[in-house]
This record gives C-alpha cells, structure tokens and sequence, in this order.
C-alpha cells in the first residue's frame, strides 16, 4: 500500500493514536488503513467411502489436488462460502455438514475452515478453476502431490477419525515450513 | 475506496476478467482490490461460577457490556487474537480451552469466534477500551445493556450447556435485525 485509498495523497506506515500497532495512515486525510488476516474455506465432500478432490487449474499450485476451497466473500457466511466453493471448482451439490477442521497459517495471515459434506449426486465436473475432479479412496489419495498443507491436515484427520467411527472439530496453528 | 492504493488512479467497480462478481479494479495498473471479510475474536473468561465483563470506553456500544473481543489482527493464530484481546481490554490472564461459538454476521461482513477460558487470577483492571471489567454471575448478566448480540447468543449457550454439564462447539448465522 502505497497511496490512500480514500484520498490517493501517500500513507506512512506509523502507529496510529491510541494504538499499539503499526498501520497505513493517510497523513492528508487521517484515514487509517486496516489490514486483517481472510479466511479461507472448503469442504470435504464425501460419496460412499470416496472423497472429492479438484486439480488446480490456476496458480498457485497449479496442477496440484486440493479440496475444493477459496476465499470467503463479502456477504456471505462461512457455510455459505463452503458450498459456493465446492459448487464454483467442481459444479457438485453438496449437503453441508459440522465444521472439522479450523487452522491459523499465522505466516500468511489466513484461517482455513473445512466443513464436511455429503455429495448429492455424481453430476460433478471441473469449474473453470479446476483441470479434473475426481472421488478417490483412502489409498488412492496423492499425497504427494497435495496444494496445501491444511489439506493433508484435513484429510489424515479425516480418515484417522473415520476409522474410529466420530469426527470432532480440530484447531490449531500450521507451523511455518522451516 | 475510490483511488488505487498502489497507484493512486481512480478505480473502478468492475467485474475482473475470469471472476464472477464486482471488485474495486485500478484501469491504469490492473491491480485488483480483494475485499473480504473479517473476524472478531473473544472469549468468555471464567472464576468459578462467574463470567468476566468489560463496560466499553469506545465506540460503538459506549457504555455497554461486552464479552473481550476485537479485531483479529495479521501475524496471529485466532487463539493468540482471543488472549490478546482478552489482556488489552481486562488486563486479564487466562487459560485458553475450546472454541466454543463461531458466529456469521453476514450484513457486516464479520465472523465472531468466542472461546471459554478459564481466568488464572484475580488481578484484571480495565483496559484503555474498557470503562470497567467485574466478574457476574448468571443472575446478574446485565442481557438489557450488552453490546452486541454475539456477546448475548455467547452467554446464553453458555449457561445453558453449564446446566447440562457439557460444551460443544456452537456455530450459525446471526439473522439481520429486521
């Protein structure tokens, strides 16, 4: 941030009166800029013993598998965001179920969400953000080719938990990489 | 928003080519202007049977009642955010537990997370926020003059699942007032 968005006179980067953290303030206009960390949030959805993952068509981690997740929007709920996602990167109906896992990843300032669902049909195809969508059984999961870490995180809980027949919600922090 | 923060041209309210709805769009260098969502993060700090309160010193809802919550700010998990929070408006040390409501408030754009905690002493004094901060119990909640309705929702659950001995994770969309 360079330049006030209300304004366009430059900001500082300064502590504003009554603060204790440093901002973007407008000097011109006294406009303090907040910034705050978003919110991502997915699904997890499930066919029989089957679990939906979408290959990214767009960066980063194009190419990679991910659960079906994005940024949350203005006016909507988390829930709400869930289902748009899954419904934008895999054009599949979902009946969405508890939220499972809620991660901070403090070095990127998100929080990611992963709610469980259930498919409601098989008429599932790649959104413009996907290059394939897929169901896959716990032993045909890659691994290795995983988007992201709070995907892996979600779905060892995921199968770790359905082998013991309950799923209740996970918190925690992603640790930084190194 | 009205100029580019990283150019200080006008922007736009405009759908971005491959996206699906409006955002703030800078013409001259193309630069996107995301905006999303934000979370408040509090708790509901406990001393025996009493829950802790904070009187607001600040806009908006002066005067009133409020579980300590605010803005949960980059660099920090949501549990950092809620003791953070917790110190700055209570002066008030805690053990952090479970997350215990996560609230949607679709009209503000705002997701609100309470987590109980459990208070480790008694040396809690208000805040610059706070006018004042006391302990209550259930009988003596002040329901007419709390400050925001998360707060209100928070309490209630509270002391209905206290009753019934057990505390799991609420989580929903607070309706629009009317």
């Amino acid at each position: 941030m360079n330049f006030c968005s209300s304004c366009a006179q430059p900001v500082t980067w300064q502590v504003p009166e009554g603060d204790s953290r440093p901002r973007h303030v407008c000097v011109s206009c006294g406009t303090v800029h907040y910034q705050n960390p978003k919110m991502v949030v997915g699904t997890i959805p499930v066919w029989g013993d089957q679990v939906l993952l979408c290959r990214r068509a767009i960066n980063p981690r194009h190419g990679f598998w991910t659960l079906p997740a994005g940024f949350m929007e203005n006016g909507e709920s988390t829930a709400q965001a869930g289902a748009r996602e899954t419904l934008e990167e895999a054009n599949a109906r979902i009946e969405l179920l508890d939220l499972y896992t809620l991660y901070s990843i403090v070095q990127v300032d998100q929080v990611h969400f992963y709610y469980r669902a259930r498919l409601l049909d098989l008429d599932f195809s790649p959104g413009v953000e996907s290059l394939e969508v897929a169901l896959f059984h716990e032993q045909d999961i890659p691994w290795d080719t995983l988007a992201f870490r709070t995907v892996s995180v979600t779905l060892k809980h995921f199968f770790e938990d359905r082998a013991r027949g309950h799923f209740p919600l996970h918190t925690g922090v992603l640790p930084p990489l190194r």
